[in-house]
């Protein structure tokens, strides 16, 4: 049976090719918020809700691990990661004299990201701001606007048949997006090609804060479990009051983690496991841009 | 002589109310993304920027501090928490029959964190996006749209006369954010009322993540520094590379901080100071409101 696959939109956004890449033949549907998505793969009207977890460009990030930690209980069974690559789109016809274009159509998280390329190459231009890098090259298609030019993606270069007359024009080389593949009904993915797998677990402190990680991460350290993030965040309850996120280069298993839960536990913490689940890379994204884009 | 102080807009923004507490006699400048802000103020043409450092709604948070630790030498000189209160506005006219509405207008984020709000009690409605909630408030004062509401801020509900008719329509309660003010010619703030002071350090680790990391909080946990937030966060050298930043409940001394920056180098890691700077509350919001909102 075709898999229903929930992402963050719009259609082009950085989302669909993470949702793209790891299930090419799912039946995708597109939704505006997080939380919305989020609400569907609960609900059962979706298989698998993929959204992002750091670093995105559409949408915060920490509303994703706060409606996880606090709104749904779905297990986190895969993680994709998404090098982060904006392009400066042209309508076909204006491709030969781009540099004369006056307007810069994209989401004003993108134009921050290209802040350097704009202001070296194009500061007279005139920015527009959409709700997403993909309805900016759905103007530059819909409008032929021949002084216009979008920031996106080349998904949506693709999808709205616009011309790429300058690639990778953000600011920071190695920008990568990492995206949760949610679920309550899938099992936790298992890739050949996986190259790691990882345990994110959510750990609460008793007050004394920084002592009290201390002796959190000792169980880690002892074990010689490897960490790859760690973060604060404020708990609901008020200014102050935190939690962990924490994610370990292991997989579980029947001697080390539940080890380290056990001691954590003993000291006083809380522990939830978000989930157990293979760590991919959209690496096949040139194999994907010759398959046709839905409409 | 009047201070500049730049903003992460547009007018009404949340970054707006807390640059409005903190400097209520500056005078205002609206920059459209966080990059623009902060590059003004390193550029000498603002006095004082002022950027959302964490879980803000408008912009990325993860953006602040990248282009702190790689673009910018801005030290932090000062730190003001803002709550976030989203409210349902209406054009005047429209306040006694609101629950007739049929449209809601806000910037994605914050409809997605009123997404259960609106759900109960508006699951028809149809959602129009816009690119921040004041210009949602902006979109209902001037087309008169009396079949349409915006989610906004209390300060946008002034400068567009609009009425609340429904406060704090928010999932979370507890909902702050954490704003930097940023300037490399103003010395850190000092208020009277101000509570408590953090200093904030970024630390690369050598290779061994979790030994190094447990050995580098050993040196705060031994003195009894309090920790307030620890986040890791990927280098810009490719996917795997991370430094921490962590805010130390302390002002910089003559013995203790150092003491720890000595050891921690000691180890091998790399130590950068931030700020040292005060912590704000703009509790002042109500007297703020009283004040005529600037065109």
């Amino acid at each position: 049976m075709t898999k229903k696959i929930g992402y963050l939109g719009p259609m082009g956004s950085f989302t669909e090719i993470a949702a793209q890449s790891i299930f090419p033949s799912g039946e995708r549907h597109s939704f505006s918020t997080i939380p919305a998505c989020m609400a569907a793969a609960s609900e059962g009207e979706i298989d698998v809700a993929v959204v992002p977890m750091e670093n995105a460009i559409e949408g915060s990030v920490n509303m994703t691990l706060d409606y996880l930690i606090h709104k749904h209980e779905l297990p986190i069974i895969g993680e994709v990661t998404v090098p982060i690559e904006q392009h400066l789109l042209v309508h076909p016809e204006r491709a030969d004299a781009w540099n004369e274009i006056t307007d810069i159509y994209s989401h004003p998280q993108a134009i921050a990201q290209c802040h350097e390329f704009i202001q070296t190459n194009f500061s007279e231009a005139v920015i527009h701001y959409t709700n997403s890098t993909s309805s900016a090259a759905k103007e530059i298609a819909d409008n032929i606007d021949y002084n216009g030019a979008a920031i996106a993606n080349s998904l949506a270069a693709d999808a709205y048949k616009l011309t790429t007359v300058k690639e990778n024009i953000h600011d920071y080389d190695n920008n990568h997006t990492r995206f949760a593949l949610l679920s309550n009904t899938e099992k936790p993915l298992v890739f050949e090609e996986s190259e790691k797998s990882k345990t994110t677990m959510v750990i609460t402190l008793p007050s004394d804060f920084s002592g009290a990680l201390h002796q959190v991460l000792s169980a880690f350290a002892w074990r010689k479990l490897n960490l790859t993030k760690i973060e604060s965040r404020p708990m609901k309850t008020g200014i102050g009051n935190y939690f962990f996120v924490i994610d370990v280069e292991k997989e579980m298993d029947d001697v080390l983690l539940p080890g380290v839960i056990a001691e954590v536990e003993a000291l006083g913490c809380g522990v939830r496991i978000l989930g157990s689940y293979p760590c991919l890379f959209s690496t096949e994204m040139e194999e994907m841009k010759k398959k046709p884009v839905p409409k």
